[in-house]
């Protein structure tokens, strides 16, 4: 039986200005563990800035997402706009505040946001051929904004607790539902399942727990689809 | 009961230039499960360079090991003149090139190499206190150069199964005992424990098994220092 494969979107490598890197390597590890195949895509074009990880701020340096994404795939990633979902089962979209800046500007924007046109077409082909979904930490934000692009409602999506994200979240036609780190919520019409990972923190051992089952929920779908995985 | 604190030393971020990700992420992941507080150390000055995890290419850019290294800690790593084992329980060296790079010149004079003076005395310390350490990947290399700097012969390591590798530990007076990627080799008396990690690869799912049993073995000996973690 050949392994399911799952598109993983990263946004680059570190939390302040790419994809949160502790949620990417334990989306691997658990995709590995459930027997699924990952493979990394990420945009090829320069971060909307850089951050020093230490002081928290801005470096004036340039750097680009897919390069920087190579870090944590160790160099196997690929540009997003090669990504096709009849290539791929599933798709994952680990958080770090990258989402919000370099594959939307949901940073700058809030529920206005525009989303990477790539990603907008690469979860409307997922949607539209019924395979599953899976959004971490703030990822269910920017899903929210490409669902209502794609004229779909009432999308059962979590966040955490935070009061502001989940307001956006439900001005964009999604429904918020709190969630405690070690959990995910699952949309089960849409095949959505998502976690607050560290939208809520406050380290890897409990941010690991919901990813654990956000994968595991993912996994069962994809043994549905076929008798096994 | 306060939880048992262990030191983790970064070298970067990224296997080609810096800390090995993967590694790095699993060993915080793994700590946590076991009850066991991390807190990272690495070297503040600038990275022997720059790869593009891409191509494998050097860039030319100047990026600082610590600032590096905050990405994968969340920005809570300290600069690692600032270590102390009076203030740890145990010590974990994950791998990654910047393991032979940065904290050492293992890439470049192999055998001959010279190992940061930091952590020659940290090591140093750990062993005069009996305190346990865990080298990961290609770390078991630059623990062999320590331990001939501090004159001690004998000691249980494995890299895998890389001939040139294992050829420059027994050089520097080191016993190599081949090992499989799941597996760990532990040296009782010195109370080390080492791990091929990303020497074998190849992937998270692999890796991982081995960094869970090192870590398994480091929460052992903590539980008996003390009756419990």
């Amino acid at each position: 039986m050949q392994q399911k494969r799952v598109g993983v979107v990263l946004a680059g490598c570190g939390y302040l200005d790419g994809a949160e890197i502790t949620e990417a390597v334990l989306t691997l590890y658990f995709l590995e563990r459930a027997g699924l195949q990952p493979r990394c895509f990420a945009p090829d074009r320069p971060q909307m800035h850089v951050v020093d990880h230490l002081t928290g701020e801005p470096t004036g340096e340039t750097r680009n997402i897919l390069v920087e994404s190579a870090r944590i795939a160790r160099g196997k990633v690929e540009p997003l706009d090669r990504a096709r979902m009849e290539e791929l089962d599933a798709l994952v979209l680990p958080g770090g505040f990258g989402v919000a800046k370099n594959l939307s500007d949901f940073a700058v924007r809030g529920p206005e946001a525009d989303v990477d046109t790539e990603l907008v077409r690469l979860v409307g082909e997922a949607l539209s051929r019924g395979k599953p979904l899976v959004a971490i930490c703030i990822s269910p934000a920017i899903l929210a904004a490409v669902l209502r692009k794609l004229g779909i409602g009432g999308a059962r999506l979590t966040i955490g607790d935070d009061a502001g994200t989940a307001a956006a979240l439900t001005a964009l036609g999604a429904r918020h539902e709190a969630c405690t780190v070690d959990r995910a919520v699952v949309d089960e019409r849409l095949r959505i399942v998502s976690t607050p990972a560290y939208m809520l923190g406050p380290g890897p051992r409990d941010v690991g727990a919901g990813i654990e089952q956000a994968i595991a929920t993912l996994a069962g779908w994809l043994r549905e689809a076929t008798g096994a995985v």
